[in-house]
């Protein structure tokens, strides 16, 4: 059954955004105050379930693409997404039966939302990524065989393009060049498919499953503990680390944001070092002594330890004390198949991906 | 009236596309083969004068985009463009009238010949440069208002691009990058114009003066004197320098080739030395001692001493002896408008636009 999401459900959904966003996919507070301005205009937003959707609907998803250390400085208007979503619909020649989340982590998470208020489209409770992904085939409708063209891209300036590729690499490949050229930052529409494929391929309850995430952060008011725990619960995840940032370093490099930062450890983690390395998203987190707590696609989460906030890579700062958890993605992720799109050997680690459940209870076992 | 262009007209006009080059534009014989190819299989291509057009025909430029280091190793099939045209043809929702090279010069004369073979549509007797430029806005049709987009890009894999920009540097701009992605060549279709347009801004009868040019070559049969001298004749150009290569320096940067070619003097320019400097193109001609002797939009083309053939950019090698030549570009660039856009300040020179007749009357006047 389609319910409402009024101002508080976008709130509760932003910091849960956070939290899947690993880090990435840009702060969802830009977004989450176009959503709410668009709710405050044109009302609220029905959240309809996968299993809603007539099987032959066109359903495309709304997102932004670029590298989130600029979209911070670069915020989009909401004009520019209905633009490119426009663009796509005209240029099926097909009504849009709803639109979507391509990642239910980071500002994306906020985008679809924002359109759909202002369309009075539904949105549907389900994502591409179950998490936030730099690239866009790291979606599970490329696992499912689905193209991501025809895609628009837009700028705020009025540029736009259509892209059909061959396949998703080069839509990767041709949309980012042109992300770059646009500033770093454009509007997409893409990965346009039928409600049957999005049935079969997306990961359903995202978007529930972030609000529900918030709300647990809301409701513990700073209590970090209580905040953590229940985040913990709700996403059956696992505390990695706790300690100070003492160095992030950073770099915007061919449109993505790159770095690392170093943790020193506080509580029982007093003494050791861990590393986080990110690419827009963290993707892998790993102690000094080489000991990997948790790595893509799994969820790398930094979380402040008084508030229990999420916190992304660019707002990781000097002096902050942070708990690090780890959260197990989809099963749609957890196969070879999967694992060659956005495993840690994709990202260049010369690491195998060991679920981060296993590589907690090790860890347990061997602190003991 | 409409006039039927053989294999023969094809081979003069791929001569004279290579002086109109100007060094650049790719060497038109690969285009040639092509075009040949395309009559072979289909028949003669008609060739209307702009005249003949109605006023609300729709005339579409077809045309390859990238470096012509990487062109003459990346052999177009023919059908990219097809695709390409096709792909504009269907989003403009229109019947194309006819096709019309964006340049006369280089390989780009050629690319429509055989397009038009293929389809069976016509020819304009008209280019937007009455030579060969690097980049997408250097066309007359930029300075009579017209807008480069929509703009299709294809790549001989089977991806593809549909541009829409705010303005026709915006276009050089993206469709620059994703011709760098697409392995440093596309086959595009762009500035889509009526035939009101093409009238107004196109400039006319240039594939009839390349047809003069290239037969006047072929008839000298190897006599160099006779050659140059009928070329100089038909265009109203200058002999310039005559010299033997000494130098090239060549790099392919941003989607151009790029360098300098130096020559030392022979006959009545014995003791020194001149250097050409291309982008593509060649853009200025001067002498050790700082003399400027032409450059751009003026056309400066090499010649073969020996047979009076042009020499491309990515031809010139050490030893070639040669002839420079300088001719006056259409009236169309010598305006403060046209000179922003093609003079030498455009491409970076700190020299003021000076017509080739005068530099020459000047050098005429001073070695007497």
């Amino acid at each position: 059954m389609p319910r409402k999401l009024g101002i508080r459900d976008i709130q509760d959904i932003a910091t849960g955004a956070a939290v899947l966003g690993t880090g990435g996919g840009g702060d969802p507070h830009i977004g989450m105050l176009m959503a709410i301005q668009a709710i405050e205009e044109y009302g609220p937003i029905e959240l309809i379930s996968p299993e809603e959707l007539p099987d032959d609907a066109l359903i495309v998803p709304s997102a932004m693409m670029g590298a989130p250390t600029v979209i911070v400085e670069k915020i989009p208007s909401g004009e520019e997404s209905l633009v490119a979503f426009e663009a796509l619909q005209s240029y099926l020649g097909r009504e849009v039966y709803a639109t979507i989340p391509i990642e239910a982590g980071g500002l994306n998470s906020m985008i679809p939302l924002a359109l759909a208020a202002r369309t009075g489209l539904p949105v549907v409770d389900a994502d591409g990524m179950g998490r936030a992904f730099p690239e866009l085939q790291m979606v599970t409708y490329h696992l499912g065989g689905l193209k991501a063209t025809p895609m628009v891209l837009t700028d705020e300036k009025g540029n736009s393009l259509v892209l059909n590729t061959i396949d998703n690499f080069w839509t990767e490949r041709l949309a980012r060049s042109a992300t770059v050229d646009m500033g770093g930052a454009s509007l997409i529409a893409i990965y346009p498919m039928s409600g049957k494929e999005c049935k079969e391929h997306g990961i359903a309850g995202i978007v529930t499953l972030a609000g529900q995430i918030g709300a647990a952060i809301r409701e513990a008011r700073g209590s970090h503990d209580s905040a953590i725990d229940r985040v913990l619960e709700i996403t059956g995840g696992f505390r990695l680390f706790e300690g100070k940032i003492v160095d992030v370093s950073r770099r915007t490099e061919g449109g993505f944001a790159r770095g690392e930062a170093t943790l020193a450890g506080m509580g029982s983690d007093q003494g050791e070092t861990l590393r986080i390395s990110f690419q827009n998203e963290n993707l892998v987190a790993r102690t000094e002594r080489g000991e990997v707590l948790a790595c893509v696609p799994d969820l790398i989460t930094v979380l402040d330890a008084e508030t229990g906030k999420p916190v992304t890579t660019e707002a990781l700062k000097y002096g902050y004390r942070v708990v690090v958890i780890g959260i197990p993605c989809s099963e749609k992720w957890r196969t070879p198949e999967g694992l060659e799109v956005v495993g840690p050997r994709y990202f260049g680690y010369d690491i195998d991906w060991v679920p981060v459940e296993e590589l907690a209870r090790d860890r347990e076992g061997r602190s003991r």
